[in-house]
């Protein structure tokens, strides 16, 4: 896929994706919406497959390969849930999934990706160990490297996800995602863009990662140096492909305190009983800190993702 | 309401709890599904209003009410989902409620009972000291009192999530709830009996506060005394009413472990993403401690509340 995707491109993805993933519930809460005085429509994309959004990218890209690519596999280096989503979506294609991972990643994860059958190499914790350990895997295997979020069939899968929300509750007034990579950001940004323009599109962003606010701002990419945040999904910094649409769809950018996301994290679990990352409550707490710009407003939010350390919560 | 709820009844319950329930979303996990060789639907009542089913039935009788019983209030006692469940119905309905509640109860319930702007008066931790504290109440003010189980207007508010199972994924090989007072189980149990008779209803309980199980044994009510278990939403006793419609059209009782409630909870926290208290996790636990009476199951099963101190979780 050498251009951003087309609406066409994104129904299909949709289309190729439904019998595979889940169509997440779209959840409300009365308790919340009076807190911030807004009516706020959650996409409760924690509760998808692996349990995060990125699934839908993941299996879209894997679905789309040819058989000839397929037989060889898909490779990636990650330690979230990225990984994850690849092994699963290889699994359903019945292909091998080659994951590079971080010694140091948390046991939970590496038994995840193990448990969907992947084959694990684990290198040390850097970019360029990750980088030149999935290069030798590639040219041993031939297997496809998917990008986690700067490919245009990872983006057309994010896409999916907020045309399954405005389909069950209508064109809210607002959409907000977080922003790391951009994958479901650009991807949101393209399907409102399609499809109601008039919707503002706004993402939400750590104030001790902001990268992707900064090169907002600048008008050209700035990547992360040193990121500092809980919300650990929403570390690396935009793509020049996810910068591009971005830069294009996006209205603006709001950046908010770790504070901030502890504070809405534990808001939702206590009040909507559903499991987020700290990724997924940034658009809450940006509404929080913000919230002078923000009144009465319908706001569709997507949730990212579920996959937590239920021995380290961020309170207590 | 002097006898069992009709069907009819049970679904004008439906029809007047509609607009202020949460129609709760069912929920698969084929995660959960490979590892007890069954195909579970899970009706979430975790997030429905309040965090619990407790809501359907304290909303059915709240809103059943004459105007004259009506402006004189409602009134319970409990230290749990049924206390927030008839503050909110009350809220809703804009009367008076006057909740009883054990002074040693956890802040969280306080705090919760008191948003939803109900009356709370404290008493001792003991049976007695509430009922007596509860009964001046209701001297005084004529408000009605709620009890959280035994009676037909509350089972007849509980018995329409099941009806909202069957209606989204059709009928399951079988139906399991927790059982403590019995008021969702005889509820269910009733829809499932008028609705479709061949569907096994199965109860589930822990071996730490059976007597719903022993009581079915013997068949007669025989009261807890000094239960066990972390699944604090259990410890209460079957009432009659409740009783003999589980009597009736219940076709067994299951109990588990300690241990197993806990891995319960910790695998539907961990796989599905949601919130669940202990309580919740007593059906899976069941099918996972008498896996050689389940295989390759259709098993519908009611997630009853998500209510739980986020500081203290049964593991770590």
């Amino acid at each position: 896929m050498m251009h951003p995707p087309s609406l066409v491109e994104i129904r299909q993805a949709a289309e190729r994706i439904k019998p595979y993933a889940h169509r997440t519930p779209v959840l409300t809460c009365q308790a919340i919406d009076e807190m911030v005085g807004n009516q706020l429509f959650f996409k409760c994309e924690n509760l998808q497959k692996v349990g995060a959004f990125k699934f839908r990218g993941a299996c879209n890209t894997v679905l789309s390969l040819s058989e000839a690519e397929a037989a060889k596999g898909v490779a990636t280096h990650s330690s979230g849930n990225h990984a994850q989503a690849i092994a699963l979506a290889a699994r359903m294609r019945n292909i091998p999934a080659y994951i590079v991972m971080p010694e140091n990643s948390p046991e939970v994860k590496k038994r995840a990706v193990a448990g969907y059958g992947a084959e694990i190499t684990f290198c040390k914790p850097t970019l360029q160990a990750r980088e030149t350990t999935l290069a030798a895997i590639v040219e041993k295997t031939g297997a496809t490297f998917i990008h986690p979020y700067n490919d245009y069939r990872v983006i057309c899968g994010q896409a999916t996800a907020v045309l399954e929300l405005i389909n069950e509750v209508g064109n809210p007034d607002i959409v907000m995602t977080p922003v790391g990579g951009g994958g479901l950001l650009s991807g949101t940004a393209l399907s409102m863009h399609y499809t109601a323009p008039q919707v503002r599109v706004i993402a939400a962003e750590p104030a001790g990662a902001d990268d992707a606010f900064r090169s907002f701002q600048a008008g050209h990419l700035i990547p992360s140096e040193n990121p500092q945040t809980i919300a650990d999904g929403l570390l690396t910094s935009l793509g020049d492909k996810t910068f591009d649409i971005i830069s294009r769809h996006v209205e603006m950018i709001l950046t908010c305190s770790e504070d901030g996301i502890r504070q809405a994290m534990r808001t939702i679990w206590e009040r909507m009983k559903i499991i987020v990352e700290p990724s997924c409550a940034v658009p809450l707490a940006c509404i929080m800190e913000h919230n002078e710009q923000f009144k009465d407003q319908r706001i569709g939010i997507i949730l990212t993702g579920g996959n937590v350390d239920l021995e380290r919560l961020p309170w207590g």
